[in-house]
């Protein structure tokens, strides 16, 4: 069975965070003066299969503990679905 | 009143992702042979303040258009909600 995991990194609170704070920069330079703060973080999304949802879940919380995640300096979560079209709430293009 | 936007962009199907293809083979090198893709992507996390939920939304989507995806090669989604504190599905350490 095929699944899709969102697998979301980003930087513990309190790292420094040099590429979000350019963001937040660029942002009120383009007039958003209340923007305060960006993290800036990755989003991978993998295709994999498995034979069912928990053993789905155990092979992506085994790639983010060994590859996807740095815990000493980042936090991850995710989500794993069975891998069909699904509607995205908003987009651009 | 304080907004919380989580600005996921991602590469255009069909760009090639170089990044997403190292992380498949590495993945696939630590015994999860079942990988057949990985896209990369980023996700940014942008605290502001906006009057009300109409003003936050089109606040993001103007940061979105004029800064933080490239609509050629990358497409975007977010999602923006009160800036109070939410827990996360998954986490480690």
């Amino acid at each position: 069975m095929r699944w899709l995991a969102d697998v979301h990194v980003a930087l513990r609170s309190g790292i420094a965070d040099p590429e979000g704070q350019t963001i937040a920069g660029g942002l009120r330079a383009l007039g958003h003066l209340t923007v305060d703060e960006v993290r800036a973080g990755k989003l991978l999304r993998i295709r994999f299969e498995a034979a069912d949802a928990a053993a789905a879940e155990a092979a992506v919380s085994d790639m983010v503990r060994r590859l996807l995640a740095n815990p000493v300096m980042e936090e991850a979560w995710w989500e794993v679905r069975s891998d069909v079209a699904a509607p995205v709430p908003e987009r651009i293009g």
